[in-house]
């Protein structure tokens, strides 16, 4: 099959690797329908995370099962199912109490590689989750949306405790940010502030029910987030880039005893404990854990309540991944899709 | 009157201050019938914390209402008060919230010097709480324990979502660790596991409610605390400590989706990003809101249902405070009473 490689820092290449086979009994094989570049692929790509040798990438996919293994039983060949980046037993301690990227037995599917045309699935049963029905064109990029970058919004916006009565700021305008604002709306928040200075995303936070944009960054951010919820910060701050520029900007413009959802891969960041201290915000993040909203956010989709898809400004065949990463690195395109 | 000052690293003096007046007219004037040494006093005597020219020293406090401004209408003199180290106006967005110690008009009571004889409360209708009559002597250590190191393990212990089914890890065996064992159990959890290596500490901590005791600590300690919770670590843990070793270890003890409720005054800390990302925890904390929980805590007290009281191990004359300081500087004593 073809599938991206990374080679180096901005050389990505599309190249021949080998089918994907059942390995384990609770393995599935999925050919792929739709998959896409996550920011997070961008460390690497930029050179910020090592590339340790050639990577096969990508850890967003959706498809239809091929075949399974002997112990799998809800999944069946044929489903059309959506996934996230672990997987998953869905039944250990840490996974009922909802942290199924932190599941005993977790598996990133990043090291497996779903930017390709097919993708073995480890502990598939408590992994996948199959859509009611094959679905039509047109909803896969949002269902696409949900295996990561809508999960991890909506966990975010969880995190921060987004809801009726609340003022949500977003810091961060790329996909996990602008679905962080769908998700702080639907979860019902009364005002919701992306922090943006690029126009299409801005305009895209407001599609997705942000009702103000600031500009400003860093301490100015902060400053303006203050002016406009009467000098105290926002109930909740979803962080949703992974710098210490942007960690800083969120735990500042955050209200005594509210919240901050931080899902920005951290890079880099070291939080000063006395500033913590005294924020007295609440902090809570991490990888999201998708699984826990996969079936709530694939009803919503289904029943198109939620378009996340819009995220996708960029289609590519699979073979152009490089142009897909190059778009995305320059910031052109806010996420690219890739057709397998 | 006499009070407390700190000239230099251990040099506590015991002198003639200036008697308190009614500033604004918020204010109340109290007649100390007892006060202590906190375990935040021990930075500045020990130099960790910088001393800048003779401090009054003291922010815990109960006793009797001697004069009150001509705006304070709910407290009256003769009343017996209970008040915490952050006087609070009760009124604001952030004290509504349950964040009184972060209240827009907050003030430090460290600032006033509350080891003396008398004390003038600010926004004294919000800050003090009066008890239902004068209580028996028997009763102040406790009623006095109310006004920090109960409060902030008992905030400690919340923050940490402490309750029923849950195992709670406690790191810091001062009065405030001590104190968030109390808080835990009477939360209803379950298992409360005590990280102490001193005997009269552990003892303390098991009258408290302690379940288990630990000696280790840092990475030992984590590997215990995962050893006695099936590998995953406690669902709450409390920091009563404020080094980078003690968060590491809080932090580092907690489950994936846990709870960690970091009341130590946080000394020389920096937290490292990823480590926290990927560590899947809630981390909330900060200078205690003790008065949201004083009529509670006093009622509880007041009808014998604890003895918090109980961590006062040393009970001297202010003017031997030098002693008091140094005792629990050499960790002699857990805490210091003073007798005004």
């Amino acid at each position: 099959m073809r599938g991206a490689v990374l080679y180096a820092p901005g050389d990505v290449r599309v190249e021949e690797r080998e089918d994907p086979t059942i390995i384990a009994p609770t393995d599935a094989i999925i050919r792929l329908s739709a998959t896409c570049v996550c920011g997070s692929d961008l460390w690497p790509y930029r050179g910020i995370e090592a590339v340790d040798g050639p990577s096969p990438m990508g850890h967003e996919y959706v498809g239809i099962v091929q075949e399974v293994g002997s112990q799998v039983t809800n999944i069946t060949p044929g489903r059309f199912v959506v996934g996230s980046f672990f997987a998953s037993d869905n039944t250990c301690e840490i996974c009922r109490a909802g942290y199924q990227s932190s599941c005993i037995h977790k598996e990133p599917i990043g090291a497996i590689g779903a930017q390709a045309q097919s993708l073995r699935v480890p502990l598939a049963d408590g992994t996948l989750v199959a859509t009611p029905d094959i679905p039509s064109d047109d909803l896969v990029p949002s269902l696409l949306a949900a295996s990561d970058v809508l999960g991890t919004g909506w966990f975010g916006a969880v995190a921060a405790h987004a809801g009726p009565h609340k003022t949500v700021a977003v810091v961060g305008d790329g996909a996990v940010g602008l679905l962080a604002v769908l998700a702080a709306n639907r979860l019902g928040a009364e005002r919701i502030i992306a922090m943006s200075r690029h126009q299409p995303r801005q305009q895209l936070a407001i599609e997705f029910g942000a009702t103000d944009i600031v500009t400003e960054r860093g301490d100015d951010g902060v400053a303006r987030i203050k002016e406009l919820t009467g000098g105290l910060g926002a109930d909740s701050v979803v962080e949703a880039v992974g710098t210490q520029e942007s960690m800083l900007q969120a735990i500042g413009s955050t209200r005594p005893g509210g919240h901050v959802g931080y899902v920005g891969v951290s890079h880099g960041v070291t939080l000063p404990g006395e500033e913590l201290f005294y924020s007295h915000v609440h902090l809570h993040g991490g990888p999201a854990p998708v699984r826990r909203f996969l079936p709530e956010l694939i009803d919503l989709i289904w029943h198109r309540q939620i378009d996340p898809g819009k995220v996708f400004d960029l289609t590519l065949p699979l073979e152009q991944a490089a142009e897909g990463y190059q778009a995305m690195d320059e910031r052109r395109a806010i996420k690219t899709l890739l057709q397998p």
